[in-house]
């Protein structure tokens, strides 16, 4: 695992492989002030002598910077992109200096809500500023700088990712060659919003979630946190999918909830998929990096879309998946062409899949192949 | 207002024109015991000489007997199938002598989980029994009995009350001439069944649930109820409806909750169509009638799907909705083809609409022209 090859690199790594490195204080978009802010992040494969070989890639909503690397004890899947970058591999970490960071706003090493507030001395909570996209993006361009890197290879990521990548794009024309955005569009539909509200009346409704201020009580919105998880695993998901991997079926793990006229194998399936985020994922997160991917505009501050396309000086490959119904292909492809038709080099393909929105987490040939298509 | 022309009815109307009508012991499929069954009902026209032009409406999931009425205090809207149901319309109370009752497990007057318990003397809560699909329509039987029914001219319902509607021909095959069942299949696939899950989950993790024992505490799940209505609301849109009705629009409403980053209109929707349920429905009917809808299973009972689609013998027309997420268009329309080939008289008919799963409470213009083609 890379160390920190840059100054930037202030503090030892929270876990293994992973670095920190203070970006100073910044500014978010929407108003408000952080005094200071840490990005965690992760680097695989060494930075050129030209120091241009650099690959930026994003992750997705409960993602973290851990990318690539095999499986291991912390990462029993390995890196959510394990087999899209390593030696060898698409992203090949021979040629590649790649670079991975937990967003502005997460939970995984990087500032957030569950941050202390350097001027009160207690987390944020509520009172951490909203983050949009292009504040995630604008921290990890200063990530890079801290890294010693001016221009990138490429951007990669998919979902709240794939959104990241393109305003890359838009906000910093220059600076990177290639911009991959996966299963993203410049804005999400009123279902995808409807579905994160869901979510997040769920977590704020616990009464556990005391106001945002739940750290340090012993009492976390761990029940709201586990349905909006239940919400947000039925917008990555197809009908298709789910039809061939539950169907009405029922339950063959072990309950994790008082079971009421049996229980479906898809009822268990989301139950451990709650829980499970309830272990590894801040609630108050959830909301800050829901609320962003519902905000995000690819023409928020230009007079028109056409004119945030038109600034784009990267060649883009949209990726759309057939099944996705959080950003559906037909409007990943529109995308793709109002791009086009804006005077950039954008280009479209499709995933073929049954598994939805996840497919870009999952489909490792189909994947693997519209990296490797791309990248050569 | 008809009142009640049947034996059955031995208590006053708890609402205008809503007559109860006691049908006895009842023993519910699933197991338990229900020693008195009330069910709450409504009745327009009046029946002929030979008892022969009886129609049952079947309600959806949150609905109720007043399935006709123009709009007046008490229904703003009038009854929910009311452009369907009344002099010279194609259910024509001139002709027909229309019956809907509320479900056995409702909250609209039936006896569900929020009735007094006779043993105990306290409302039942959780340990009213499961009723299901098969259930309601059992009970319903008995009403027409008691109402001196002993043939009807057509069943029809959507949703839930398509399940049903199809149910009554397959259950009681020589009773019904015609059924119409809408936006139903003969079993809700995992989707529908995970969207249903995540509403339980957000009813039964709100504190003020209180096991379902909340009734006389002064504090109901209204939090959670408020949730699963809005991932019901969910199901019962497409996405091309909500980007024509919604799209990324702020909210005009008045806010219901806090503010988190703005609000977008399709939130302030799904917000009011959560508190509007809170104010007229009970969370346990709610818990109850979800899963007898998730339970539903055609070919329960019967070797086969086949064996059980054969045995109806009314004709029915399987109506589905083009851009239904609930209960797909392709499933309904697949399984008319299987009762055809069961040896049913089945039709299908689609509507085309971007309204989804709720096409059937607003696309008048289309049920109108499907009604009247079938019984005429």
């Amino acid at each position: 695992m890379a160390q920190d090859p840059g100054a930037g690199a202030k503090e030892a790594p929270a876990r293994s492989g992973r670095a920190l490195c203070r970006i100073g204080p910044f500014e978010p978009e929407l108003g408000g002030h952080l005094p200071e802010v840490v990005l965690a992040y992760e680097t695989w494969g060494e930075p050129n002598e030209a120091r241009d070989n650099a690959v930026l890639i994003v992750h997705a909503l409960t993602g973290d910077s851990h990318a690539a690397g095999e499986p291991d004890e912390e990462y029993r899947r390995g890196g959510w992109w394990h087999p899209l970058i390593g030696p060898g591999r698409p992203v090949d970490t021979e040629r590649y200096f790649v670079v991975c960071s937990n967003v502005l706003g997460g939970c995984s090493g990087s500032t957030g809500p569950a941050s202390r507030d350097p001027i009160s001395g207690r987390p944020y909570g509520m009172r951490f500023p909203l983050v949009t996209i292009r504040d995630m993006v604008r921290a990890q361009k200063r990530l890079l700088e801290e890294l010693g890197i001016e221009r990138l290879e490429l951007v990669a990521g998919g979902s709240i990712g794939g959104q990241q990548a393109l305003e890359w794009a838009v906000e910093f024309p220059g600076f990177a060659r290639r911009v991959i955005p996966v299963a993203a569009t410049g804005a999400l539909g009123p279902q995808g919003i409807g579905m994160s509200e869901i979510g997040r009346r769920a977590i704020m409704s616990d009464p556990d979630w005391q106001g945002g201020d739940y750290y340090g009580t012993g009492r976390s919105p761990e029940r709201g946190l586990a349905i909006a998880r239940m919400a947000g695993m039925m917008t990555y998901q197809s009908a298709q999918g789910q039809w061939e991997r539950f169907g009405r079926r029922p339950a063959t793990r072990p309950a994790l909830y008082e079971e009421f006229g049996g229980r479906f194998e898809v009822e268990s399936y989301l139950h451990y998929q709650g829980r499970d985020l309830v272990r590894r994922f801040d609630a108050n997160s959830y909301l800050y990096l829901t609320r962003a991917m519902d905000l995000y505009d690819v023409a928020a501050g230009y007079r028109s879309e056409q004119e945030a396309l038109s600034r784009m000086e990267s060649e883009l490959l949209f990726v759309g998946i057939s099944s996705d119904w959080l950003f559906p292909a037909a409007e990943v492809r529109a995308l793709a062409e109002r791009a086009r038709r804006a005077g950039a080099r954008a280009h479209y393909v499709e995933i073929e899949s049954p598994n939805g929105h996840d497919a870009f987490l999952k489909d490792w040939d189909a994947m693997e192949e519209v990296f490797r298509d791309f990248l050569e």
